[in-house]
């Protein structure tokens, strides 16, 4: 593992200013540094995460300042590795995305309880990536980078696109380079360097590895490598804002996507510091994961009983999900069991349906992604695992404009001639 | 004229509560009628539009009463033709998208007065069209109409499926048999009826005149036809949200897009409004309409001193403003002269030059419509018609995601073999 990957006490960036984030934490030995940009433990190679003293806070107070805040993440700056005028810097500004009453889903899933849709299809590159994106932004602004970076076959890639061009970064982004030609474009559009690396997606994670430990890499923040505790703080908002929209209150049952786990453990997370901030009711809550059959790592180790997961070799449309061998999945698989939920997957075919279903329903037109949060919800409900009494709220985390092609086949429902009798004719009338 | 669409006294509606709204008005000679779903004068074929009672608002307690709304358009009920609990209804809430302070823009449009771009690809289905959208189904539902319909070739056919899908209405789009694959998809996954029509959009057009006088076409709300008056209305929100985001003030200048030439009298319209309610301070402002060269019949009109309108056959990349014939085009001039501000056009190559830019420096992945809005900006600017030291809003009307053929020779910047070398070799470090 290259230097710059390891805490080293011997840079401590004491001057560093990111609010109430106090140290890096080891999340598997409890070890502390100073933050900086760093991700590994250098006791044991565990994932680094943000350790923050909230100890200052009055209950109240802090709900009045949240409630008085941005429409977006930066009204929970006071929660958030951020310095406390991060709302006056350039940034992309996510957040604050509808949570959506689906009444009419509920109806269709027999939900009782109440069924919400957080729809991050809202936010500014109509993903949740903006969320994690400005957020490791503002990270590496306090750590004098100069470029923001990142590996992505997607999604990751538009969100830095955009937020380094608005907040006058130089981005440099990898990617395969026989990706789709759709995805290309959606990428290059924000005038950043986009590369393409001859390889797969693996290659182009090594490659990326390879430049932080060079000089060459210097001054470059990767988002999701050495920004990465920063970056993962940003999910952390939608639990937050899912409380909020409720009326400062928990639901009862969440049903989340893993890709690499990180989302749903910083949901967790979030929700955690609000029980103890006292911001919210300490009751208990269920957390459901939900993957694609084709890539459902966790999924299988959940209902093997596993505490590792096996990695897999990806085949599924849900390409923004589609990670084998995801790092945070043991994780995953604690909250899961303490929380009481659990882990399902479902296929293609019912992805495609879930995402008609979600658009008929409720108007809401998802990614890939949503239609397994959604297919993954029905799933659970007809085997009897997710209680359609008690309030459940479903993520889409992204835009079904970005993966049109699952939906390719949906078309016209009838052609007729411009007049009156082929408009009876066909039975419209 | 079928006898629906003309306004009949017979029929007079007197029970319908629409908020504010008063009567419907002719545009021409100020013949009034009950409101009711109709759209064109009995007296003079004028267009009618919404006539208002704002007479017990105190301005203060208005105020007060719009910053304690949801975020969303209906935070203005009190200022459009909608019951006062319409919040509370199922629609697709559309709105209070994001008034992005564009300094990186602004510097390189030489603007110092600061330049803001209103980004509507924030709303629900990512164009404009959902505030119209809204605002039409409100209606549809105070007159007991159970279809939603349109005849469209883009934007407006996902407005209307997604907000008849959330409200419960059956929906009924009318597009072109042939349109582009993808353009159907986005329609079509709503799971409404969409029927394509053997013919053009004139032919659609057509046909969908000759449903509304039919016996077949009872129950059936056209949003931009019979039920136009209060659709049109919606484009006024964008007018409130832009002086609310600045504050309470107003621009100085503002380029708004000309398709039919609707929002823009609509925009001018709501800025008016605030200033006799006393919610933003009476100053002179400039309303700027942009269009593509390809379809400039107002711009032309402009540039000749006429006041009338020479259609035109369009030929443009910016189809969602694709109106040959625009049907405010005369109110449109006369806005831009009384206000004094201008209409300019932009051709082709301007207009991807334009998404690039806004794109590059913003962060914003616009429509080819916000391509023409930031094109015009930029070509004004250099003409010396806009002033660079004043205020100016710039409209992005909608979604790069939708229109990716326009910047489709965007992509790679550079291609590389994943290791140092080959990174050193291309001048990336």
């Amino acid at each position: 593992m290259a230097a710059q990957t390891v805490a080293s006490t011997s840079n401590p960036l004491t001057s560093v200013d990111l609010g109430p984030a106090a140290a890096l934490a080891c999340r598997e030995c409890g070890h502390r540094v100073p933050l900086g940009p760093v991700f590994a433990c250098e006791e044991c190679f565990g994932p680094l995460e943000i350790a923050y003293d909230f100890s200052a806070y009055d209950t109240e107070d802090l709900r009045k300042r949240i409630e008085a805040g941005p429409a977006n993440i930066w009204r929970y700056a006071p929660l958030l590795p951020v310095p406390a005028d991060v709302a006056e810097k350039p940034n992309i500004n996510p957040g604050w995305t509808k949570l959506v009453k689906a009444d009419n889903l509920a109806g269709e899933l027999g939900v009782t309880g109440g069924l919400y849709v957080k729809d991050d299809s809202g936010n500014p590159t109509h993903s949740f990536k903006d969320r994690v994106v400005a957020q490791a932004l503002e990270a590496a602004r306090v750590f004098g980078f100069t470029t923001l970076s990142c590996s992505s076959t997607g999604n990751l890639a538009g969100a830095v696109g955009a937020a380094a061009a608005r907040a006058g970064f130089r981005s440099c982004v990898f990617i395969p380079h026989d990706l789709e030609q759709g995805k290309v474009v959606m990428a290059a559009v924000y005038g950043g360097e986009l590369v393409g690396i001859e390889g797969n997606y693996d290659d182009v994670n090594r490659f990326c590895s390879e430049l932080i430990g060079d000089p060459a890499g210097e001054g470059w923040g990767f988002v999701n490598v050495n920004l990465r505790p920063y970056y993962a703080e940003g999910s952390k908002t939608l639990a937050y804002e899912i409380c909020e929209q409720l009326g400062w209150r928990l639901p009862d049952q969440l049903v989340v996507p893993i890709a690499s786990g990180s989302q749903l453990t910083k949901i967790d997370k979030g929700l955690q510091e609000l029980i103890k901030l006292g911001l919210v009711e300490d009751k208990p809550y269920k957390i459901f994961g939900a993957q694609a059959e084709g890539c459902s790592p966790v999924s299988v180790a959940y209902k093997a009983g596993h505490d590792v997961v096996r990695p897999q070799k990806p085949d599924t449309i849900a390409k923004s999900l589609a990670i084998g061998n995801p790092a945070d999945g043991p994780y995953v698989l604690d909250i899961a069991r303490r929380t009481g939920g659990a882990v399902e997957d479902v296929n293609d075919e019912q992805i495609v349906d879930a995402i008609k279903l979600l658009a008929r329903t409720e108007g809401i037109f998802a990614e890939t992604a949503g239609g397994v949060t959604v297919g993954v919800t029905r799933k659970l409900i007809e085997n009897g695992v997710l209680d359609p009494t008690l309030t459940t709220v479903v993520l889409n985390t992204g835009d079904g404009l970005k993966t049109l092609d699952a939906v390719a086949g949906t078309g016209l429902t009838a052609t007729i001639r411009p007049n009156l009798d082929s408009f009876r004719e066909a039975g419209l009338a």
